[in-house]
């Protein structure tokens, strides 16, 4: 078990790309459905993922802002396709870019299938007052807001967002 | 990743106690409320248990009758104790005891806390079709009475049935 403090951006160009020193293919889906967790009928999302050849599976408490309780198992694989299929909502699936920032490292999120067009940027950081440099192709912050949640882009997808969801974070 | 085909029965006297081989304490939560899986919104349910000194999370599909699919990992009892604290309805806590039967296994389970007083054998089963031989303490079939299931119990506890369904299975 950890504690999870992480801040999510949008960005201003595609400037990032430049830095990038490594990528992973990844496609995750919830066991539990976003409504359970927002409404708080349930405390935790429980996430399955499959990166590359490696499989995991993920809780996740609910406070808002950018602290979670998070516990993380490796799974076999076989498992993570058979969980994967009991999953409801859409399955999430991105390719996730490292840039490394001294001790940091940026995780970009490039998102396709229903969520194609949407990217964000994550920053874990080891306190919530840890200072970080922002990079220039960074832009405005969107840690809590809920549509930009992976559990809620499995339940409406960017797809699904009204241009001005799409333009207004 | 297993198959679980699981029949689970009443008890129709006490005679059972003398043939207990082993017994186990257990307390266990659910990460997802009862409600999610018995409406359809989720699959699976997942359920947090310490046995002993040992820890493990479960996940089981919510097919209705007796076979269900059931994934189940090892926790550090850290991450099972925190994960407790995350669970919604009560904490479901029981003795459970073991009468082993030819290759089978009876699992008596003796409820405490909110559902003392309810007691019920099950049996897992190799195949649906499987033969066992029905012991004299063995009562009537509960297997597909939802209120009986575990996860049930975590929501509504047999302290809150009324006296006809703890009459009537």
């Amino acid at each position: 078990m950890g504690i999870e403090i992480e801040r999510k951006f949008l960005l201003t160009s595609d400037a990032w790309r430049a830095q990038v020193v490594s990528s992973k293919r990844m496609a995750q889906g919830y066991l539990n459905d976003a409504a359970a967790v927002t409404l708080g009928t349930q405390n935790v999302s429980v996430r399955v993922r499959i990166e590359g050849d490696v499989a995991k599976l993920n809780i996740k408490s609910r406070e808002a802002g950018p602290q979670r309780q998070e516990f993380e198992y490796d799974l076999p694989m076989a498992d993570a396709e058979a969980l994967l299929a009991l999953c409801v909502g859409h399955r999430v699936e991105k390719v996730r870019h490292y840039i490394p920032q001294a001790e940091l490292c940026w995780e970009i999120d490039e998102f396709s299938g229903t969520n194609a067009g949407l990217v964000v940027a994550e920053l874990e950081l080891p306190r919530l007052d840890a200072h970080f440099d922002k990079p220039e192709w960074l832009g405005l912050e969107v840690t809590d807001a809920p549509r930009y949640y992976n559990l809620m882009l499995a339940e409406r997808p960017y797809s699904e967002w009204t241009a001005q969801e799409q333009a207004n974070p």
